[in-house]
């Protein structure tokens, strides 16, 4: 590991840090700086502004993700799916990902005003969106799925409803786990073919 | 109508034409007075902090869409729902709207800090939840809709689907008409009993 990917790695972890401490309206470079080993002027060296800062933090956060949901536990497209919708939703257990959450709702309310913003949430939409319907088509091409799935559609579905459960569970405190049996018992009921085994509960 | 209530209907209009220029977190007293014809003061009068007008609003904005869901277009209960669904998406699409859906989720992202926005949020959760129950429960009996929809869990799906459109539509300017689409298909394909009818397009 480089010295550039040692500092660019401490930097995102701070970056995340602060703004889940400090909300996104908030957050000032110093913030950022009182997270890290580095002086604000180090910082300012890497990244011009906060703006900027956050923008590499969602970038990276997109790219974490993507790796983390390319192998899923799970021995059938189904049970992988569910393994998804865990990882997606799962963060919000613990505090600090219970306040980033609520700082990335924030920062979604910028996308209208900030195009940056909106091109960052816009790739890591498309690339979970991908993941998504990739689980889905294979599912269907192994005959897991029922034959008339529509991946594409579905994945916008489930996309869809993933967004909402986030946005209900910071505006309402709506329980995750809520949402967690409600995925489950769509992906069992309407999408499992009639002859997929589902005795081993999860679909593995 | 008395005084009081023309009053309050102008603040409450004020607000929201207050809120969707200059946004949550920027929003002033004095920017809502200037959308009314009342002073800062006679403001003040009735409501103690910018906070309280925005609470009076969102219990407002619950009252008001309760008031349109409860009669809606469509012969039967598949259209009426479909008729909800349109209600609540179609608003985004004049430009105030869209303005006041990226004020909202901002406002929706102050539920874990500000109990009132929190309980004022989930009034209306609870609301269009309710709703959309009622119209499954009154179409299974119907038989509408099959026999084994759960309509809590159904409506538990829907509301979640719907917050997620908004979500979405405002951080990454994802297609109303998308969500519309894949919701109808949704509730063509997994809900509507085999022989409902649907040559009428909306199944009316």
């Amino acid at each position: 590991m480089t010295d550039t990917t040692e500092t660019t790695d401490e930097l995102m972890e701070a970056t995340y840090a602060a703004l889940c401490k400090h909300g996104y309206a908030s957050l000032r470079m110093q913030d950022i700086a009182d997270e890290s080993s580095k002086s604000k002027a180090t910082l300012h060296y890497h990244y011009e502004s906060k703006q900027d800062l956050l923008y590499a933090l969602l970038d990276h956060l997109t790219d974490s993700f993507a790796d983390r949901i390319e192998t899923l536990e799970g021995e059938t497209p189904a049970a992988q799916l569910l393994a998804l919708i865990d990882a997606y939703l799962e963060p919000a257990a613990d505090d600090s990902a219970a306040e980033f959450w609520t700082a990335l709702l924030e920062i979604k309310a910028q996308g209208p005003y900030d195009e940056r913003f909106r091109a960052e949430l816009a790739d890591f939409d498309r690339m979970l969106h991908g993941r998504v319907r990739s689980l889905l088509e294979e599912g269907r091409d192994e005959g897991v799925f029922r034959a008339d799935v529509d991946p594409d559609e579905i994945a916008e579905f489930l996309v869809t409803a993933l967004n909402g459960a986030q946005t209900r569970h910071v505006a309402v405190d709506h329980p995750l786990e809520r949402t967690q049996r409600t995925l489950e018992t769509y992906v069992r009921r309407e999408l499992l073919a009639d002859d997929a085994d589902e005795t081993e509960g999860r679909f593995e």
